[in-house]
């Protein structure tokens, strides 16, 4: 059976170009996942009255409507009055959301005002659906032969719902979906294009029933294998395994992965082996330092990061000998190396990265142009350094060196003998 | 006269989540600047049968319907005869197209091929609107009352074609529209619910001909005014007026901007008055340090970041006394207060921002919960510290953090004399 799944977005936000819909992108990934995709799509802005006329009418042919946004506490979020319109009920104070309201209130210590409680007043016979991270509960109505669920238009908000209630809730609810067999791979260090030739000269004769499709998350790299058809059900595995030799240690985990920087990866393995690692920072200023205490826990294997913008810094807070700086430059392998060695020594940890670049738009010479960077890595015994060559706007090429200065780590601790992909084509 | 605009985007990539949708933010920009809005916008999949209904259902309540995508060679491709069943006329290979893909193909030294030549068979009746770039002619016709163009769905291809095309075209063929004047202010440390009581409070008969409207980007808030008719524009002075004036120093900028971070807003105005500012991290672990150095030219105002993860580093990298620690605890006014006086006196700079705390989901005692945070900042002469409480995820907690002890310069700056919001609900 076809199940016709309607998505609806309300906001005028979204109407006016203030901004892009990612909403709509999760909505697709998670609902693909176990096996439901999306008809129609839908995107009006904040009117009541074009809201109820929507859902009346998209309900009719959908069994399955998500409404998305106008959850909020403002004069815009008309979703629950609309939805109350088209189903011929009325809004009342829904104890369960009420409740909610409260604990939220309570846990920050404010007052509950009227535009919150605004957010308890839902259609009479609705069913809520939890938001453990924000005020506005969703909720779910049976309007028809459809099922309507409200959800929040935040995308956090919105992820930890889909994942916590609203997928688990629509596998019960149509048990008769079945999940496709989608094969990912989460890697790094090989563009989209690279990718496609290498597998373009080593699998020529790529089979008609399987897809390969990318989905770039810069600087990491989803590669999804799906099957069109039972045939391609069947070849899956052996270009499963054809794609695993390929890529090598440039895979970062196999399988779905909601990670979204080289610092996930490295900070568990880290944990394992009970180590740690300290960053010295100038051109990237201090991204690789926030991307590892981004995660919880990092404290057991971080505790020091030095950001040394300066030249005068790398001296004071590193012990970068001046003669090396006038000598050879901030930009050069003495520096990096150098930095690296101190940030050992005063943090004592067991790991470091120092990067020094030139992020740009301005600093670049003939001999050292922007997107110049040198990344340092290593222990005591087996620091080293590369140049690398990232020619990016300013935020991408410091995505990139923090990437690749945490990927280079990741690969000593996963004992990898095989050279990265960026190294050679550096 | 309401003009009633719909977007049709068709596309499989669109519906399965492998692209974003960025073509809808170019037609709401382009269409706003000439005074239209679009009401509705439909996303659908290659189907040519759904393409078709789609079309009939649309142009009976639109008076411009845009159909975005599906011009291409490929089989998927199904914009030309969708629209062709759905006006009742066949396709033909029009004359004006046809010699369009002639000189393209000249150009590029191909010959055509039979998907190449599809491109020009449309429906008969159309007119041909000019593709500057690529192969791919955009077109229009008559469905009733409805004027429908077809468009490219290749952005760099669309662009061209609505400045150097659409646009001219639109202002003469709807020349009662007139630009839009909306009114926006780009605001941190009031919260959309919070600024609705606010309103709600101080301007309780609030004009019914002018919208109010929020653009979250996390932690950043746009407000934005827009008047619904004529009596909006006339009231529209008065309410920016009072806006400013409940607002304040809330208020980074008054206009658009695409600025997403407080530094954004702190380095111009280091900049200007020659001054430099260093950071003490500790909960924010090089945020606060990175959110600096990704701005072009920060070298001028930022030389070091101290990100100080452990007790240890505290003392050594900032000179933080062993006893403060040990007496007031990590998280204290003490510890802050000598980490930013550390920082001031090793890096030389003129301002400081030192924090310490708790961001969780582990970590946090009765005393301290975690969200616990304290704050220090100013200059060598005027440092001070405060406790937020800011009860969010680790992330969320680690960006909100950063964005305050960056305001909190900006006030300095400044010279502001208010107090900010969150100060007062902390």
């Amino acid at each position: 059976m076809d199940i016709q799944v309607s998505l609806l977005l309300t906001g005028n936000e979204l109407m006016n170009g203030d901004i892009i819909d990612t909403n709509s992108i999760m909505f697709a990934e998670q609902l693909n996942n176990i096996g439901l995709s999306i008809h129609k799509k839908t995107t009006i802005g904040d009117d009541s009255e074009q809201l109820c006329s929507e859902i009346v009418q998209l309900s009719q042919s959908a069994d399955l409507l998500i409404i998305n946004g106008g959850l909020g506490p403002t004069i815009d979020d008309l979703t629950s009055p609309a939805l109350a319109q088209a189903c011929g009920v009325d809004l009342h104070l829904e104890p369960q959301a009420h409740l909610h309201l409260k604990k939220w209130a309570e846990k920050r210590k404010i007052m509950l005002n009227e535009p919150n409680l605004k957010q308890a007043y839902l259609p009479r016979g609705c069913k809520i659906i939890a938001n453990a991270t924000g005020s506005a509960v969703g909720f779910s109505m049976i309007l028809g032969k459809c099922l309507i669920l409200c959800t929040p238009g935040v995308p956090s908000e919105l992820a930890q719902m889909l994942k916590d209630e609203i997928i688990p809730n629509l596998q019960q609810h149509f048990p008769e979906v079945t999940k496709p067999s989608i094969y990912r791979l989460q890697t790094f260090g090989v563009g989209e294009s690279t990718l496609q030739a290498i597998i373009d000269d080593n699998l020529p004769n790529w089979s008609k029933d399987l897809t390969i499709g990318f989905r770039a998350a810069m600087p990491l790299l989803e590669v999804k294998l799906a099957p069109l058809n039972s045939q391609g059900v069947k070849a899956l595995a052996s270009y499963q395994q054809a794609l695993n030799l390929l890529l090598g240690d440039h895979i970062l985990h196999i399988g779905k992965s909601d990670k979204t920087t080289i610092a996930e990866y490295v900070v568990p393995l880290l944990t394992k082996s009970a180590q740690k690692i300290t960053v010295a920072e100038s051109c990237t200023g201090g991204l690789i330092a926030s991307q590892i205490t981004a995660i919880a826990g990092s404290s057991a294997v971080f505790e020091a990061g030095y950001v040394t913008y300066s030249n005068d810094m790398k001296t004071k807070m590193l012990d970068v000998p001046s003669a090396t700086l006038t000598n050879h430059g901030a930009v050069s392998e003495a520096t990096v190396l150098a930095m690296a060695k101190g940030a050992l020594e005063k943090s004592n940890a067991d790991y470091a990265i120092a990067v020094s670049g030139i992020a740009g738009p301005d600093g670049g010479t003939t001999d050292k142009p922007t997107g110049s960077v040198w990344i340092a890595w290593g222990t005591k015994e087996t620091l080293q350094a590369k140049y690398h060559y990232i020619p990016l706007a300013r935020r991408q090429f410091q995505q990139v060196v923090a990437a690749r200065g945490l990927d280079l780590i990741r690969r000593m601790l996963i004992n990898s003998k095989e050279r990265p992909n960026y190294e050679r084509s550096s």
